[in-house]
């Protein structure tokens, strides 16, 4: 039913990856041990996030956005949108895209946003919350190219497409999709969203996003959603059980595609999270007050919306206000105004009371140590800045026009030990160690005492990347690099992946809705 | 007068680098452009540093270590640091080593310790504060390896530690030594410091370091710094002009030299930076609260013998506590668990009013993704942690056993990267930039308006390292990878270089101490 066939039938990955052999049970002598992950867990912030600016200039900030909004405003390109942003006291008319906001009317909407909610994976373990103390990470999403180290970089397909979607379900470190983890260029538009949700929700039970590209799609999407959950359409509005990102058309636009995305799931109380594409110099100003003030009078008109649509609905404050090479032109992203832009943000959403969405990003083009690096600094400020979502949180390269397999292994490593410093630092008689202390005494060596060998098994963040052996038998050992040991798991990985089980009238019905759905010619591409 | 004859004279660099042309003057057409950096600049910490631990864990873990210093106590191997103590009101006897310390005594020499002091540099423009807000980045110290991406690995040698010093001066992102940036081993011990630190200071005119390896060589480079600064004996105690790290011998052992070099340089008023190396689960307990416990202690014994020795002497606390690879046994740096033992130490020292060392650590092999990332992390942890002095911020791989050309460059754009993080955002009406977005409009652009073009220039970290590029110029140009573009930076660098000035006379001074010490044979290597 999907273009190529049932996965499972499909067991030749990319020409250019190892075989894999799909989910079958291990056995001994099977192959090799499987990849030593932490398990699926759920995180909290312990420390209270990094102020960006003082109280009296966040409040600049936020005066000067109510002020664009208001003196500005925002061109609202869907008519239905404007009609109930009107009628809920913004001032325009029904003719002109225009939209200028009074600070009360967004300020009773913001007030209505709720502060934390729950989103529904199929599979309840992999449920997550968003906001509060919540952090969650969710896989790359949208790049329209693909690597790996043995085929190279190629167009996004179906066939990467799905094998990222395994590896984001077998990486315990990534908790939810973040879309599609590469666009499945070979299927047709018409209808790759239910191809691709189909396989976002056969191959994995966590929970899943849709694009907003007209609203049909954000309704087949939901309906694929409740189907695998085995709800009703009275329940699923009860549940959030999918998100849909909303990149305004910065500056100061929301175009129809956003517009119809934000009411469809504003309505069936499933959550937005609406990300300004703010870059700073381009579609922003130059200077960081600015481009962050711009990026949130944008948030807030879009938050707006939800909230007229549906009070109380869930929504997601998103901050991705970076900077361009002012040489290039090109987006630079994990730079120090990044850094302090993602600050920024998480300080205006916990003004508000908004849960906050910051991003895992990088412009390198290689699985290099710059990637790395931006990738680690881009951490530095989403976690620091109290992102409680960690958008293309593995596998993003290239300023997001590539997905990276090895990437998306390095990546879930840095999220596992973002995870592990994200466990609070145990303080009590046994931690504190003093027996221990005073048995050892001056000059002694820890490793034999009781105190030790309790606890050295799991004492420590195991890696899945990092290599700690001395440079004699790490030479001996080939001289493998970072981006060398990821491109060694992913077949390995793929390999340990384990289909999710569904529920046969489940799998069943899902199956009949997208066949019926193709069959009546998906959704028109002139969105 | 060096084994090597003058650096002037040696044009030649390692015979496995590119040939370096010296100190002289550029002219148009004179070779490839210098490479942009920012300025050699004073760098502020902006915002709250984070706590590790609530305020009542950090006192369960101050009274924790009081109680190892009272009721454990410390072997201090020096006979007159033992006798210092007990003066002072410690308990131990003058024939055994073990001093254990009264909490009241310990907290009063607490007390007196400056919270901030300058680091004199032979040029003023140099000279550096530890403590406060203040952040400073010193070069590598003291593997024993080096590498360059054309020599490979080798064993430490004048000639690359003298190319490393270079570096060190040249990259402003660098703002002090960290001693010597590789061990140059075929200097013989008796005469190394003389040398080394002839070079330290007339290669450059950053702050030094010292090495404790007995009381004769903290004289020694003492005395060197005098005669560089052209100070006179009572001078140069009133400027704290050296400073040596003081590694506790952990557990709970403060050996000989280390004694020596505390007491020689409290004495002088210079300053003395009290690390242990508790490596959890190895020195120090398996748990991160017992390791930092037992960090504190052995630091706060340090610190006392510095000011019973010299009240208001100046002194930093490091914090150095990380974790071992329980399979192999290996050293792990930038883990999560060094990430949080650093600001647990930051969040100690701040109780007690010292300014911090942390370090810019890694334990790769190659410089590849794994040595940038453990890198980031552990500046997250050092920053955000409050360290004052951040120490081997450039250069250090392979767990601190070698020092690397590339490393040095990519973590200089690290450093650069942080300092820029460190301007403090500005919001004013000039960033906040009302008038450009209303200029602009929905659906603009903000490159042609006069607020971009007025700041486009200098609004932005522009990196040495950090390619840009999109794919296809990218790869037209060769693909380069980041440790790739430093190695080709390396050359250039060392080309761009610049001898700094020094007064004759001094020069004549300097020269004739060190071919004093020289022909009387330097110092005993029987330390």
């Amino acid at each position: 039913m999907t273009n190529d066939s049932n996965p499972e039938d499909r067991n030749q990955t990319s020409p250019n990856t190892p075989r894999r052999r799909g989910g079958r049970s291990r056995t001994a002598g099977d192959g090799p041990a499987p990849v030593a992950q932490p398990p699926f867990a759920h995180h909290h912030r312990w420390f209270a996030p990094t102020r960006a600016v003082s109280d009296d200039h966040l409040e600049a900030i936020h005066i000067a956005s109510l002020s664009v909004l208001q003196d500005v405003g925002i061109d609202v390109l869907n008519p239905q949108a404007r009609k109930l942003l009107i009628e809920a006291g913004a001032m325009g008319t029904a003719d002109a895209d225009r939209i200028r906001f009074d600070p009360e009317m967004v300020m009773a909407c913001v007030a209505s946003v709720p502060s934390e909610f729950d989103l529904h994976a199929r599979n309840p373990a992999h449920t997550v919350t968003l906001g509060g103390d919540n952090v969650v990470f969710s896989a790359v999403a949208s790049p329209p190219n693909v690597s790996d180290a043995h085929g190279g970089r190629r167009t996004g397909n179906q066939r990467d497409f799905q094998n990222l979607v395994r590896l984001s379900q077998h990486l315990n470190a990534i908790q939810i999709h973040g879309g599609y983890p590469v666009e499945p260029a070979d299927v047709h538009p018409s209808v790759r969203h239910l191809h691709a949700t189909f396989d976002l929700l056969t191959l994995s039970d966590k929970a899943v996003n849709a694009y907003s590209l007209g609203a049909e799609r954000n309704q087949d999407c939901l309906e694929m959603v409740r189907i695998a959950r085995g709800l009703t359409d009275a329940e699923v509005e009860t549940e959030t059980s999918i998100f849909t990102i909303i990149n305004t058309s910065s500056p100061l636009r929301l175009d129809i595609p956003m517009c119809q995305g934000i009411m469809e799931y504003a309505k069936r109380n499933q959550a937005s999270v609406i990300t300004p594409f703010t870059l700073a110099g381009a579609m922003a100003p130059v200077t960081l007050a600015g481009a962050v003030a711009q990026q949130n009078a944008e948030a807030l008109a879009g938050i707006a919306l939800s909230q007229i649509v549906r009070p109380g609905s869930p929504v997601v404050y998103g901050g991705f206000t970076s900077n361009v090479d002012m040489k290039s032109g090109s987006p630079a992203f994990g730079t120090p105004e990044y850094m302090q832009s993602a600050m920024l943000g998480g300080q205006l959403a916990r003004r508000y009371g908004f849960p906050y969405r910051s991003s895992n990003v990088n412009a390198a083009n290689a699985v290099d140590a710059q990637a790395a690096y931006e990738s680690v600094f881009a951490l530095w400020g989403a976690v620091m800045g109290g992102a409680n979502l960690v958008f293309h949180g593995a596998g993003w390269l290239e300023g997001g026009l590539r997905a990276s397999f090895e990437k998306m292994v390095i990546d879930a490593d840095l999220l596992q030990m973002v995870a592990k410093f994200l466990q609070p630092l145990v303080v009590d008689d046994a931690t504190l160690a003093l027996d221990a202390i005073a048995e050892v005494g001056p000059g002694g060596h820890f490793f034999g005492t009781q105190h030790t060998q309790d606890r050295y098994r799991s004492a420590f963040f195991a890696p899945m990347i990092s290599d700690w052996r001395n440079f004699e038998t790490w030479e001996e050992a080939g001289s493998p690099t970072a981006d060398q040991k990821a491109a060694a798991l992913v077949p390995t990985l793929l390999d340990e992946y384990q289909k999710p089980p569904m529920d046969d009238a489940i799998l069943a019905e899902l199956t009949e809705f997208v066949a019926r759905r193709v069959s009546e010619g998906g959704v028109a591409t002139d969105f």
